[in-house]
């Protein structure tokens, strides 16, 4: 039976763009809503207190916009502190960021450490450490945060001298057994290729954003199959900037007619 | 007479403290408060009302921490737009950083264009030029957002190889007939060694902590004399992270001692 309602997905802002973009290629035939809360950016900052409540907002923003069949939470700071809250408040399925990429890093490992590349505030709160343990593993997790990658990729310096060095002076501080790298956070697929060109021949990548694709992917399986997927984008803030920023993240031009500016329904 | 009370100053974070470190070094005998509202950091993408309202949310605390003398806004942000609020809001002087930096700029100048370094968000505000304009300049005035500057500068990779390729190639985009160069955003004095680095020989640099300092001095000058200088560190969230950043903005060393935890007061 055909399930034409589009998968939802919300961050904080543009950055996760980079996940809806994994979720377009794996799934082409799904429809997509994205919320970006660009009004509220950064999350990082805020409390946990604060980013569920502002989480609860931007769902009940998707679902007042349309049906949508499942909720995708594409930022790192949300799912490390909000699933819960956000599973008890929907009656379709909620998928993080972080759960997905700790499976994929465990499915890449060798038995050798994992590394999670993140913002300050994703390694501040150990939500990976966290959860892999809770997937039961025994191995060692090293966390780093890595505050120049978002600028990076929000300015497109993305590929050559400034980025490689930059990256090189970062994971120059991680053990020499490190066998998998993550990347915990939503701006940095931008700077694949950089982080790439720094680690040595052999070492897995993960995409934190594929890894949701295919979580998705298997959850929706079942019940789908839109005819002709449509793509809509929403901010609460600053559409211009939506516009020059997306087709970095998405890999893909997008005109200003694909992006709408809504408030978030900010009753608690 | 002698006038003991401290001098106010505040900013969203710790970029603030390279103008606290200036106040010090101009006035070594006055005593400061110093207020870090780094619960709510960053300001720059919130709208003019709230911060307006941070910023009157933050001299209630400093005025019931002490007695301050004078008020300085260390905050591109909350200069651009709080000022006349804070003015009428307090019985003694405020000064901002702005206004002071501009009025350096004008000073410096022999007649090319001025150049603002500052955040995306103090370049989107137009200040700097505004302020110009309003002092009576009619020279050419270019604003250039430099968003790695910040996290260089927190990150501490203030010289050498990255922070200089950084600087190269956001000041390659400037016109030719740049005379003078304004830091405005507290955190780039951190970065002068980089900027200078490639800059023509002669262009001027105007740090707008040094020049608030300077237009401190003169408004506080015939009233002041203080005995034993005490500087008082407040902050609204982390005083951890603060004794770790604060070293690299100040100059010298601090103690955990040497920093207190406080409640802004949230009363509109």
């Amino acid at each position: 039976m055909n399930d034409d309602r589009p998968i939802g997905v919300f961050d904080s802002g543009v950055g996760g763009l980079t996940v809806l973009a994994a979720l377009q290629r794996r799934l082409p035939q799904e429809s997509t809503l994205y919320l970006g809360d660009t009004a509220r950016v950064p999350y990082g900052t805020r409390s946990a207190e604060t980013v569920v409540r502002y989480a609860k907002n931007n769902v009940r923003t998707l679902v007042s916009v349309s049906d949508v069949k499942i909720v995708v939470v594409a930022c790192n700071t949300v799912s490390a502190v909000a699933l819960p809250a956000l599973t008890q408040e929907l009656r379709v399925p909620v998928v993080g960021v972080i759960d997905a990429g700790a499976r994929a890093a465990l499915a890449a490992t060798r038995g050798g450490t994992i590394a999670v590349l993140g913002t300050a505030g994703t390694v501040r709160s150990g939500a990976y450490p966290r959860t892999l343990a809770a997937l039961g593993h025994t191995g060692h997790v090293v966390t780093l945060a890595c505050p120049l990658f978002v600028p990076l990729a929000e300015e497109g310096w993305t590929h050559g001298d400034i980025p490689e060095r930059v990256a090189k002076k970062y994971l120059a501080q991680l053990p020499n057994d490190v066998d998998t790298v993550v990347l915990g956070c939503t701006h940095y697929p931008l700077l694949h290729d950089a982080i790439r060109s720094v680690l040595p021949a052999g070492t897995a990548i993960v995409d934190g954003g594929a890894a949701t694709a295919e979580h998705v992917a298997r959850v929706i399986a079942a019940r789908t199959a839109s005819m002709a997927a449509q793509h809509r984008l929403l901010v609460t803030d600053a559409p211009e900037q939506m516009v020059q920023l997306a087709p970095a993240f998405l890999g893909r031009p997008i005109a200003r007619s694909d992006v709408d500016l809504v408030d978030v329904q900010m009753t608690a």
